[in-house]
């Protein structure tokens, strides 16, 4: 099985700018890009990144600049056998990893909160994505458009892509990582108000 | 095992009040505590209702009106092999409570999205709660203050209260329940918006 960590290095995680500057979310996006390759590898496989351009990281690199969604489905096209895992689940440990890779089915999907796909696997010939709006469900009716077999993997860790500022408490609660450290050294850390939990900065409010 | 569903049956829901009036608040809340009932009886165990006073639900019920960690506190004083499953868990499935119910450790944690508790298995006979917080972390903390060994349940599903508007997405695209009956019959339906998927209400914006 092949396993790709599609990448946006142009201006990443733009929904974080109200809490982070763009070198500090270039930063944070690459120590999330290094906690997701190194859970990969702690499974036994080897991943590939898919970068929208080069970027200095340990890891075999293809650069394809086109959106997501044609530069994926070129993936998908090459190997029948291939995963597809998102560079912003700071929180994958390799059990989850593996628990997504060994579920034996047509396509193995692992839904994203608010209804993206953080995570997948085919093994179908002629499943292909559209990662536009709702795509866990657009890929539910794509796998039944194929006739593909298809499986849900209910993961709080692969559900949580780290895209807004109350996403930064999950990591800081959840994973002990690069992001996590990166978080740490930013001078983030988890407070509480009116019951509800947020990572806050020091010195920024 | 006795499994406890807790439920606040005064004003419930607050912070759904942007998008519900009261006595709709009220209802969907009994439509999840119902749909959790389901799936639970669907593992074949008998849950009972811990409640802050006396509702019309078709399941034993206890009348506790006191906040509640003392509440379920007492609960698992009762019996050693108790599991407390939260009222608002609408994408509950029997598959994800039986993942739960049978993770063989002392204590075993659901972790709700910001850190919360949203359900969870005590075999052990000094494990005790507090809710307020980070009620995961100090769970965690508590189980090791009374050296219970302690396994986390990684699921989205068990990980999704539903207390916001912007939960109200994750009932329609995961649930085929009772409570995302009761949204689709109030009006609700997802939209996507910038790329972000949302639970909209018809003429009601």
């Amino acid at each position: 099985m092949q396993v790709v960590v599609p990448f946006s290095a142009t201006d990443p995680k733009t929904r974080l700018a109200d809490v982070l500057a763009p070198d500090e979310r270039r930063e944070f996006s690459l120590a999330m890009l290094e906690d997701v390759l190194s859970a990969i590898r702690a499974t036994g496989r080897e991943p590939r990144v898919l970068t929208t351009s080069s970027i200095d990281v340990d890891a075999p690199q293809t650069v394809d600049s086109r959106p997501l969604t044609p530069a994926v489905n070129d993936v998908l096209a090459e190997q029948k056998d291939t995963a597809i895992v998102m560079a912003d689940l700071a929180l994958a440990t390799p059990d989850t990893l593996e628990r997504l890779f060994s579920t034996p089915d047509d396509v193995v999907l692992a839904p994203g909160r608010g209804g993206g796909t953080n995570a997948l696997v085919s093994r179908h010939p002629d499943f292909r994505v559209d990662y536009h709006g709702t795509s866990y469900l657009d890929h539910l009716r794509i796998a039944g458009d194929v006739r593909a077999s298809v499986t849900e993997v209910d993961s709080h860790r692969l559900a949580t892509d780290v895209d807004e500022s109350s996403d930064l408490a999950e990591v800081l609660i959840h994973s002990d990582g690069s992001a996590c450290q990166w978080l740490r050294e930013a001078g983030f850390s988890l407070s509480v108000t009116e019951g509800r939990v947020e990572a806050s900065r020091d010195g920024k409010g």
